[in-house]
């Protein structure tokens, strides 16, 4: 991506975390990014391709600040559930940039209610996350079958995007957001635990 | 409730269904309701008002048709995990005036991440439906720690609303949202009875 690209959606994140999408407004996203409106339609075309790459470009940044979990750590190798719990505890975090793309992301996601624009784009990155999570489910228990792994991703996503709702709109406090989300990962693991003959 | 002041929330919450809260106008929510600006503003005072009196009103419709769930059925005496199941499926209807309440309801709690206007009046309505359901898996559960429950109400209302959105915006077939849903309840409880020495 060129710097230009990355600045102007960087903006557009900013804007979308800051006052959301609706009423949003081709002129204040390139007034955030300090460029002029005709140079954000060069780039990209007009406002729902604006809103398709700042999509794709928030779900990079996620899986950029989650994926840092994945790494292995100095301590040598680490349990597969919990690398599963770091991984999903590390969208909730009091970070600036965490904030602004949690609030970002949920605002499109929100917003596709309203708009099946982004409809696509939402389920090709929701689709590729539940993956991610079936699969750290499928290490943390062999042998699990496939099916059952991948419902109990799609129910620990869904849970953390109602969770991160009520955590970016004060409702739960950070640390119970965690811990409701942990207890999560581990009832889901025990159970396809359990479904191994 | 006034049947002028029924009508002008039951055209709040239309309009906040079709086309969401940003950038709502006073003047719309009249010409929905069919009745003057002034009157709207005479009987809610300002759009705050307008806004905390629909979500009230969108949750009270909400309880009307889930509490049907709570009813004694014919068959006689239900298994309360099954009376679990079945109130919370009704969120899962497609039905137009749920799936216009489920919209609506989503909308106002997306928008209390930009403004916390709405937050006492979502956290008190969050707070008594978790407390319903916590109450629920008790009867199901007889002799579960207290906390357990309130944890696993707030796990499985969380989780619906991440469901609803998904089933909203057309990411997840109503189906299959009812079917992660249910085997969540099964879990949740289950692991309740598990608690019980």
């Amino acid at each position: 991506m060129t710097d230009r690209r990355r600045t102007i959606l960087e903006g557009a994140a900013r804007v979308i975390a800051r006052r959301g999408v609706r009423g949003l407004r081709v002129s204040e996203v390139a007034a955030e990014a300090g460029v002029s409106t005709a140079l954000v339609y060069y780039h990209f075309k007009d406002r729902p391709g604006i809103l398709r790459h700042a999509l794709a470009f928030i779900g990079d940044r996620a899986d950029r600040y989650t994926s840092a979990a994945q790494e292995p750590t100095a301590a040598g190798p680490e349990d597969p559930r919990e690398r599963l719990e770091r991984m999903l505890l590390l969208e909730f975090q009091d970070l600036p940039e965490v904030r602004e793309n949690s609030t970002a992301w949920g605002e499109l996601r929100a917003h596709s209610v309203f708009d099946p624009e982004l409809r696509e784009e939402l389920a090709t990155a929701g689709a590729a996350w539940a993956a991610e999570v079936a699969e750290l489910l499928t290490v943390a228990c062999p042998g699990a079958p496939g099916p059952a792994a991948g419902a109990a991703a799609e129910r620990l996503t869904a849970l953390l995007e109602g969770l991160s709702v009520r955590w970016l709109s004060g409702l739960v406090r950070q640390a119970h957001a965690r811990e409701l989300l942990r207890a999560a990962v581990r009832l889901e693991v025990d159970r396809l635990a359990a479904t191994i003959t």
